[in-house]
């Protein structure tokens, strides 16, 4: 490259900003590669990936998720990629039989086909449940708990109504949907019905589909009941991976995830003379949804039957797994996955992220066909039984466990992908690459930048905490991995985990044009180019430091709010602050970095785990007990705080000032090894 | 009466607190009056009244109610009272012809009859309609306007939706429903329909009638949608009275409250359809009512015919006027009054507060016949036509007015009553005569005084300022004479203005052991032998300067944030207070007060009355323009500010300042004519 050109191009780079990780010089050199990987993901690939791994029900387990692993593989290869299928074993329950009745009503249970929607009428769809319910044949009265949190339960009791021995009627929101039935039969239900009500996601929110994008009257919500704030991934291997044919297993009896009661998710048309039969008070206004009756708490006159049974039966997961090897190191990993099973069709979720992998992928096997290699080496994956408890995910991250706590730099992970912003989580030691990620990247409808309108929401920018929810767990909970989640996030209607979640719906009411679908496919693009290629793993401390202060603020707070007394973490959180300082004072002149940069964040795993849950093992974040999907930060000590159990906040803030003790002197190590 | 007694009594009535306008002697004295008549009173007596007096619809107009003018007249003379009916004639229009379509839907617009409750099934019922809603037959398309309040119609603008030439459709609630055509004409509408929305009186709230006390699917509510912010009372005889057979009358072209376009109440039952039908964009979350619909803002495909013809009837409005006159002062008037006429049958709205009238009238009436003399003159009323637009009370006022003006002490109104809370509102100078009133009071369910629960709302005691809404309007709004409005304040469920407000629904879902009847003829038993026993009528300033005070603030302060200069009235606001103070000097120790005591209200009124409205007068409060019952406090300059009307508001402020000075001035009159 002529001087002048080189010249030119340093001038421009620098009005784009510094890249974390490179000099101005490999600035330079980035953002040309950069240009070149980002003309690749193409809109109408998009839209065929979506036609194709959308085209028939494909839940875990089943024939049809098999064949989109080998349609994913196939592309994968086809792309230049190594790329293989990765098969274990997991315990994936369908239903048997299901069985709601009151008096005479005997409940749907099925969703409507439409005519408008071919998918909607497909073979094979799994029928309606939630799986991990515990089988079961109850009949006692019914008692509407709202969206079922605890604190629901409360008010109950302040009415004096009282759940033990009843069947409890939840409507979903709020909590992720497995905390329902715990929480009910924490407070001794014996049954728990979960439905969508029409105020959530129904008609309140606009027509229903198939004249608009909302659920209709018979829609349903299925899911997973799994108990995943125990543990993640195959009930019956927590730890290990759960290999085809391998021998050791729990046996249900022992497995801790599996509910205890029966549970089924139903349509608001099968709630509604459910409800209408309750009688007791009237329920709160802000219990009160949509149906046109007057909510009342229960029970009713009538007791209501629920009768389940599962096949309980052991199936085939099979991710799919490509790379391209790295040049420089090899044997360092920059990782980006996306599930590929869906309850049915799945058009939204999964397959509009999945589709968006396969094009990210396609993206750097165009480079690698040309001859170019990227510095680390570059993992797909494309991860099966995602929606039964990250299954797929999980077994992979326990199976290599070893491998990835010295090879993973970090994880990257997306899920539905929808027309609407951007949205991030992420390890705090990502904050600032992910700000200039969002920088550097356009929003697909106006090709702005994507970070004003981030920033406008808040600002310092900050990706909130990692709770659940995607398949980001295995790698951030339990192996101590730097993880991103992001994606666009659009409405999913009211089609979520329904029939209706069809190729037909995504195209009318979410990202028809498949812009936000190219538009992940070039983040995605962006972030593992410069994940794998920066010379020094572009992580940063000093802002990880603030936010982790934060979040210890939040906790301290809380404990004084309850007079608990907290042993002091200052000087941990000092320590961290001077680290961080270090780092970016060596930083500042290096060019070259270990893979110790990476290994820092294995420092903030709690040696003995959250308390009852010791496979949750991060000290900032962990998904809340009773919040499932949300993360709580610091959650040793917060979740001790709220749950009133002092003395364990007291060990647990130890702890917490340990691992960030540790994770100081991890960068004070990796500072060490920085290099001119 | 023995010393001792005497000073048994005095100790007793010490430890019970002061009571205005009384020495300690006369306070004893009186707390004897005061438990003879509170004895009267019974709730049987009140359950009877209202048997007979809600036993057949009895609208304004119609034999019926002229035959339950009789029966109160009957009451009242059996009682021992002087009792007669003074007439009126006013333009009370009944219906013709309600026709309402779209497409092949035709509206029911009838109320549907439940064997549940016979009353529902009486004749003679007044159909469900708006009285002085203009004749029409218009068709046009649809839109849906929310509460129909300004703020709506700024938001339609936004979204690009015009409502020239289109049917509105609004829902009752947050403005009277006068308002909402008016608004809607001002607008461009050229019809407007008005629903009662389940959200806000339906199964959003409870079960419906008749299993409960809330909206049925055809319920309807009936009412005026006269333009009350103008004038109140016949539309023909603005600012005099409507005597039968009387010359003088407008014409219905020259009237300035009838409403300029037809206009329609409809059930929810009716309504479905109609939104159903509604295209355009969804309706924001507030907009959102509780039927099983996405709301949307319209126009619909669709036109809606509206089709409305009325009678324009001139009809008889009887007044029940009863007196016991006064020993001392026979030309000092304390009146109590509460409208007899109703909709249909009225149990609740308002014979359950018109029973409590006869019943303090015969608590006087019992002590009459024993011989015993009121020192000032009492006066009971029973208005009829109120819910055509407060008709008979104006009339009588207006006819009576330089009568009134010289003799009326204060005017204390009921109107519906229910199992609650006593609810109060009232001019400031009985600030403090209230709160002793409320001391004294017994909550009818617990026997407790009721002025604690009311100091836990608002502390210090302040009732509220008097808007519209019932019978006192014309008394303070118009000849300046001191207001009360009070009553016990149930929820009237969804039956109000509809055939559902019988005597089954009120004995089933509200007052149905009539305590609270018995409960408001005691108030205002005590109420009346204050005022009219009182040796110094018992107004009270420096209270009433510091609730001014504060409207004076709140007042500034809008101006403040419209940047509007107002001319400085702190002059005239400190004088009013060093008046009041003046007055409690003298008051401390004087014996008697003369009728310049009560002639200060008539201070208040401004000489060229409100902007646009010259028969409003009052300075401190009057009805709003766009709220209608709400009160609006120092209206002119705080409508003009909200108008923005900058000079006006300058203009109104001045004239405020004057009216406070003119007021102040008569307090120190009044103090100067107080005696030992």
């Amino acid at each position: 490259m002529k001087l002048t050109l080189l010249l030119l191009l340093a001038a421009a780079a620098c009005a784009q900003g510094p890249i974390r990780g490179f000099s101005q010089e490999g600035a330079v050199r980035e953002r040309a590669l950069e240009s070149k990987l980002l003309a690749v993901p193409d809109a109408r690939r998009i839209e065929a990936h979506m036609k194709a791994m959308a085209s028939e029900p494909h839940h875990a387990g089943s024939p049809a998720s098999r064949k989109v692993a080998e349609y994913a593989l196939r592309q994968l290869r086809a792309a230049g990629l190594e790329a293989k299928i990765e098969t274990f074993e997991a315990l994936l329950p369908y239903p048997q039989s299901r069985l709601l009745t009151m008096g005479k009503f005997s409940a749907r249970l099925a969703e409507p086909n439409f005519a408008e929607d071919p998918d909607s009428t497909d073979r094979n769809q799994l029928p309606t449940y939630n799986a991990y319910s515990a089988d079961g044949d109850v009949t006692a009265p019914l008692v509407y708990v709202n969206y079922g949190v605890p604190e629901d339960y409360e008010y109950l009791k302040k009415q004096g109504i009282d759940v033990r021995g009843k069947i409890v009627l939840a409507r979903y929101g709020q909590s992720w949907r497995g905390v329902k039935p715990k929480v009910a039969a924490e407070h001794g239900a014996i049954g728990c019905l979960i439905y969508s009500d029409p105020k959530d996601d129904g008609y309140f929110r606009g027509d229903v589909y198939p004249a608009g994008a909302y659920r209709c009257e018979y829609g349903v919500q299925r899911g997973s009941v799994m108990d995943m704030s125990i543990h993640v991934g195959d009930p019956l291997s927590p730890g290990f991976a759960s290999e085809p044919g391998g021998a050791r297993r729990l046996t249900r009896g022992e497995a801790k995830t599996l509910m205890a009661i029966p549970v089924l998710p139903i349509s608001y048309g099968d709630a509604k003379p459910l409800l209408e039969a309750l009688a007791g008070p009237l329920a709160p206004e802000n219990w009160r949804g949509a149906l046109p009756i007057p909510y009342k708490l229960g029970p009713g006159a009538t007791p209501v039957r629920l009768k389940l049974t599962h096949d309980w039966g052991t199936r085939p997961v099979h991710n799919v797994i490509a790379t391209i090897p790295g040049s420089v190191a090899p044997d360092e990993w920059v990782i980006y996955g996306n599930h590929h099973d869906a309850w049915v069709n799945g058009a939204n979720d999964p397959v509009s992220g999945a589709a968006a992998v396969l094009e990210t992928a396609r993206a750097f096997g165009e480079l690698y066909k040309t001859g170019w290699r990227p510095r680390r080496t570059l993992v797909f994956a494309l991860w099966d039984a995602e929606e039964f408890g990250l299954i797929g995910s999980t077994e992979w991250v326990e199976k290599h466990l070893p491998e990835l706590k010295q090879k993973a730099v970090a994880y990257f992970n997306s899920d539905s992908n929808g027309k609407g912003p951007l949205g991030l989580g992420a390890s705090p030691a990502l904050n600032l690459f992910l700000e200039q990620i969002a920088r550097d990247s356009k929003d697909p409808a106006t090709g702005e930048s994507i970070l004003p309108a981030l920033l406008k929401v808040q600002r310092p920018f900050e990706p909130g905490p990692l709770g659940s929810g995607s398949d980001y767990v295995g790698f951030v909970h339990h192996a101590g991995i730097a993880g991103v989640n992001f994606g666009f996030s659009g409405s999913t209607g009211g089609v979520y985990h329904s029939i209706y979640d069809s190729f037909a719906w995504y195209k009318r009411f979410s990202d028809g044009e498949f812009i936000y679908g190219r538009g992940l496919a070039q983040v995605a693009a962006l972030s593992l180019a410069r994940m794998s290629e920066a010379p020094i793993v572009p992580f940063e401390f000093t802002r990880a430091a603030a936010t982790i202060r934060r979040y210890w603020r939040e906790v301290d707070k809380l404990a004084a709010d309850k007079n608990v007394g907290l042993p002091n973490v200052a000087a941990a959180l000092d320590e961290l602050d001077a680290a961080a300082r270090q780092f970016e004072a060596r930083y500042a002149t290096a060019g070259r970095g270990t893979r110790e940069v990476y290994l820092t964040e294995r420092a903030l795993l709690l040696p003995d785990g959250l308390p009852g849950r010791p496979w949750y093992r991060n000290a900032i974040s962990a998904p809340g007990q009773y919040t499932g999907y949300g993360a709580k930060t610091i959650a040793g000590v917060r979740e001790s705080l709220e749950l009133g159990q002092r003395q364990q906040a007291v060990a647990q803030a130890r702890a917490f000032s340990a691992a960030i003790a540790n994770y100081a002197a991890a960068i004070h190590a990796a500072a060490a090894k920085l290099q001119p």
